[in-house]
C-alpha cells in the first residue's frame, strides 16, 4: 500500500504536521536527514497510519504518483540542499511543498527553477505553532493551480476550520503564501506590541495589578478584541513564579528576540512604496529593548515628567485604553491589508483579500473575531484600498480615535513611549489629511537637486532656478 | 603631458567634478560613452586643464601611471559594466573611483572583484548637488588606504574646506564611504521631513504666513539650528509664483519623490538591529503623500479634533517648536550616528564617527554647525554609544524635552501628524525606559512559539508550559 504524501523533516512542526496528517487518515511517510529525529519519532508518535523510513529512496518510492512532499525543515540555504537531493530521485509532475518560514524571493525562485525542470513548487505558509501543527494550522499555499489541486484535499482537511470552512485555500502563483505568511508575522508583531503598550499603561500609570489586567484583558477577549493573542496576555498574567512567588511576567527580562520575519516585512514595505509604520515600529521596538544596560543608564541620565497615577475615572481610562487597542488593531490591519494590495499589483498575483482574511481566523498566531469583518470590507468593495475607507471600519475609527488621542496624550505627559499606538494615530492623521507638507519637501528637492516638482493647478513637472 | 586624473561620465555631476579639479590645477581627461555629452562639455566648459576623448582607449593612454579614474555613471549594473569595459586596458595597480550613489553591497563587491585583479576600487561618496560638485562637495571615499593616499591630494584638494580641513577623509575598507553616503542620505530625509513639521505647525496651527516662517527660519538659522537646509527653506518661502503671484510653497503639489537611499538606510537598520525611527518614518510618509486622491477623500471621511489656532502666547509656541525641532535633529543623529557604530562593529570597518561628523560640516546637504559638537562628543568618548548619552546632548535633551512634549500633544489635540517629531518623542521616552514592555512580547512568544525567556534575577535561557 504506497503513502498519500512524505513529510520530509521531523522537527516539532514537521513530526506534528505528519500526526495532524495520520490523524485526518492520511498515509504518511516520514523521513528525517539525521536518524535521531526519526527513532524519536517512532518512539513517541507510534501511528497506524505513519510509517518512518530511514533511507531516502526508500521514502520517496513508498509514495503514490504523482509524489506530495511536505518539507519542513529550516528556510534557507537547507530548502535548497534537500531540493537538490531530490531532485534525481523525483518523476515529471511531482510536487514539493515547502512549508518554512522561508522569504518569498527564494520561493519565487524554486517555484521557477522546478516548473522549469517539470516539477512542481508550492510554498506553503504555515503558522499556528506547534499545537497549530497538530490540531489544525492556518495554511497558505501558493503556486500553480493545477498542482495546487493536487494536494488541497489533504492541506484543507488538515487545516484550521471555522464555520466549515478550511483556514486553507489557493493564494496566488510563485512565492506568494510564504508573502502572505510574511506579513502575516509582520502583523503579529505590531498585534504583540499594542497589546503590550495597552498592558504598561494599565499597570504603570493606572496602577492597577496583573491579575486585574487579566480579568480586563480575559473581558476585553469576549468583545471587539476577541482573539488568540488576547486570550493568551490574560493567561500569561496569571502566571505566577513558582521560585520567587512573584507575578510571572514580573521575573522575566525585558529583552525581546525575533527571527527576522517582521524584519523582511518592512524590508519588503520600504521596497514596494507602503507606509508601514505601526509593524516596523513594533520590529525597532525589539531591537531598543536589546539594549538594556543602555536603557538603565539612559533612565537615570535623561529627564522627563512625573508618571502620574490617576486616582479618579480608572474605569473610564479602562474604556479609552481598550478603545484606543481596537484603533490600533485597525490601523496595523490596514497597514497590513495595503501592502498584501501593492503587492498583488505589483508582483502580478491577483491576491484575494477577503479570502486571506478569511484563513487567518482559525489555526494562526492572529486568529481574531475582527478577520471577519475585514473580509467583508474587502469582499464588498473589491477595489478597496485601505480598510480605513469601509463603512464598518471607517465607522469605529472616527468613534475610537478620540480616546486614542486621549491615551498617547496621556503617555506623552506622563513619559510612557506608547510607539505602536502613537503611530497608529499619526498614521490616521497623516491619512486624513488632504494636503500634507511634502509640498515644501519637494521644493527642497528641487532645490538642492533639480528633482522637479507638480504643481496644483496644471500637469507637467517643473523645474525653477530657486 | 599626461593627466594626472581621467573622469569618466559628464552629465552635470560628472562635468562638475572635472571642472572642480582643473580649477584645482589637475591636469584631468574626460570621457563620456555617448559623444554628445563631450560635445557639450567642450562648449560649456572649455578650461586649458581639460581635455576631453572620443575614445576610450585615448582617454585611457593619457593618464599617468598608476592611473586614477572616477567613474560618474549611473548608479547600478552601468557601474558594473564600465569596469567591465575598463579592465582590458588597464595596468596593475590602476585605481577606479565610483562617485555614483553606488548601494555599499555593490560597492563591497566590486572592492573585493577588483582586488582580486590587482586593481584598487575606491568607493566614493560624494555630497552637495551640482553646486558642490563643481565648488567643493563633501566626499566620503572608502577601500584600501595605501590606494587612497595615492588619490588624497585630488581629494582633499577639490572637496570642501571648513576650517581649514578637507571634507574628506578615508573611512575605511571595502564600501565603507558608500554606506557613510547611504545613512546620510537618510539623515537627510528625516531632517527635511522634521523641518516640514515645523513649518506646518508654524503655518496651520499658529496661523503665521509663509514670510513670517521664512523671517523665523533665517533667524533659527543664525543659532542652534544652523544648517544648509534651514537656509534654503527660509528662501524657499520667500519665493513667489510668477504665473500665479502666490507664495511658490502653495503651487507645488504634495507629492515627494526618492531615489532610494532613505530606503536603503532603514532596510539597513532593520538588518542590523537599529531602531532608525526617525528617517524611517520621513520615508514612510514620503510614499503616503503619493497616495493625494485617497487622502483628499479621507480626509472627508475620516474625523478628527478642529485645528485650533492659538490666538495667544504665539512667540512662546514659536520658541517651543523651535526647541522641539532641535531636539528632532539630535535624535536623527543620534540614530544615524548608532547606525555607523553597530555597522563599524558588524562589519569591521574601525569607522571614525568623530571624523564621518567632521566631513559632513562642508559641502554635503546635511552640513551644519550642531556637526562640531557632534564630532566632540564622539571625540572625547571613543566608546560613545548614543549621542542622547554625552554630557553636551543630554543637556540639551533634558531642557528641550518639555517643549518637545508639548508641540506634540498640541499636534494630537489638534489633528496634525508630526511623524517625525513623535517619533523622537517616543524614541527618547523608549531609550530612558529603564524597563519596557519587552517582557511582555517575550512571555508571548515563548507561549506560543516556545522560543524561551531570560530572567531578571538569574543568567541563563528558560521555557515553561504556559
Amino acid at each position: 500500500m504506497m503513502n498519500s504524501i512524505g513529510v520530509f523533516g521531523l522537527g516539532v512542526m514537521g513530526a506534528n504536521l505528519a500526526i495532524n496528517m495520520a490523524n485526518k487518515g492520511e498515509k504518511v511517510a516520514v523521513y528525517n536527514y539525521t536518524p535521531d529525529l526519526i527513532e524519536t519519532f517512532q518512539e513517541k508518535h507510534l501511528h497506524e497510519n505513519a510509517t518512518a523510513y530511514y533511507e531516502l529512496t526508500r521514502f520517496i518510492d513508498s509514495l503514490e504518483k504523482p509524489r506530495k512532499i511536505f518539507l519542513m525543515v529550516t528556510a534557507g540555504a537547507v530548502v535548497d540542499s534537500v531540493i537538490e537531493s531530490l531532485f534525481p530521485l523525483l518523476d515529471q509532475g511531482d510536487i514539493i511543498m515547502d512549508g518554512g518560514n522561508s522569504n518569498f524571493q527564494d520561493s519565487n525562485r524554486r517555484y521557477n527553477d522546478l516548473k522549469e525542470k517539470g516539477l512542481h513548487f508550492i510554498g506553503v505558509g504555515v503558522s499556528g505553532g506547534e499545537e497549530g501543527a497538530l490540531n489544525g494550522p492556518s495554511l497558505m499555499p501558493s503556486g500553480d493551480k493545477e498542482a495546487y489541486q493536487q494536494v488541497a484535499p489533504i492541506l484543507e482537511k488538515i487545516a484550521a476550520q471555522v464555520d466549515g470552512k478550511a483556514c486553507c485555500s489557493y493564494l496566488g502563483k510563485e512565492g506568494s503564501g510564504h508573502y502572505v505568511k510574511m506579513v502575516h508575522n509582520g502583523i503579529e508583531y505590531a498585534d504583540m506590541q499594542l497589546i503590550t503598550e495597552a498592558y504598561q499603561f494599565l499597570r504603570e500609570r493606572l496602577g492597577l495589578g496583573v491579575n486585574e489586567i487579566a480579568a480586563i484583558f480575559a473581558e476585553w477577549n469576549k468583545g471587539e478584541l476577541e482573539s488568540y493573542l488576547m486570550e493568551i496576555t490574560a493567561d500569561i498574567l496569571t502566571r505566577v513564579d513558582e521560585e520567587t512567588n512573584q507575578p510571572m511576567i514580573d521575573v522575566i527580562l525585558d529583552k525581546s528576540g525575533q527571527k527576522g520575519t517582521g524584519k523582511w516585512t518592512s524590508q519588503n514595505a520600504l521596497d514596494i512604496g507602503v507606509p508601514l509604520t505601526i509593524v516596523t515600529e513594533s520590529v525597532f521596538m525589539r531591537f531598543l529593548s536589546n539594549v538594556k544596560e543602555e536603557r538603565m543608564i539612559a533612565e537615570q541620565e535623561l529627564e522627563g515628567p512625573a508618571p502620574l497615577l490617576e486616582q479618579t475615572d480608572k474605569n473610564e481610562w479602562i474604556e479609552l485604553v481598550r478603545q484606543a487597542l481596537v484603533m490600533g488593531k485597525i490601523s496595523t490591519y490596514a497597514q497590513g491589508f495595503y501592502q498584501y494590495k501593492q503587492a498583488s499589483e505589483q508582483y502580478k498575483w491577483d491576491l484575494q483579500l477577503d479570502e486571506i482574511a478569511l484563513i487567518f481566523r482559525g489555526g494562526c498566531i492572529i486568529r481574531a473575531g475582527i478577520l471577519n469583518e475585514i473580509s467583508n470590507a474587502f469582499k464588498e468593495d473589491k477595489e478597496l484600498s485601505n480598510l480605513f475607507l469601509s463603512p464598518y471600519f471607517k465607522a469605529i475609527l472616527n468613534k475610537n480615535q478620540a480616546a486614542m488621542r486621549k491615551v498617547v496624550i496621556k503617555g506623552m505627559e506622563t513619559g510612557l513611549a506608547l510607539p505602536c499606538f502613537n503611530a497608529s494615530l499619526v498614521y490616521y492623521d497623516g491619512y486624513r489629511s488632504g494636503k500634507s507638507g511634502a509640498n515644501l519637501i519637494q521644493a527642497q528637492r528641487d532645490y538642492f537637486g533639480a528633482h522637479t516638482f507638480e504643481r496644483t493647478d496644471k500637469d507637467g513637472h517643473f523645474h525653477i532656478q530657486w
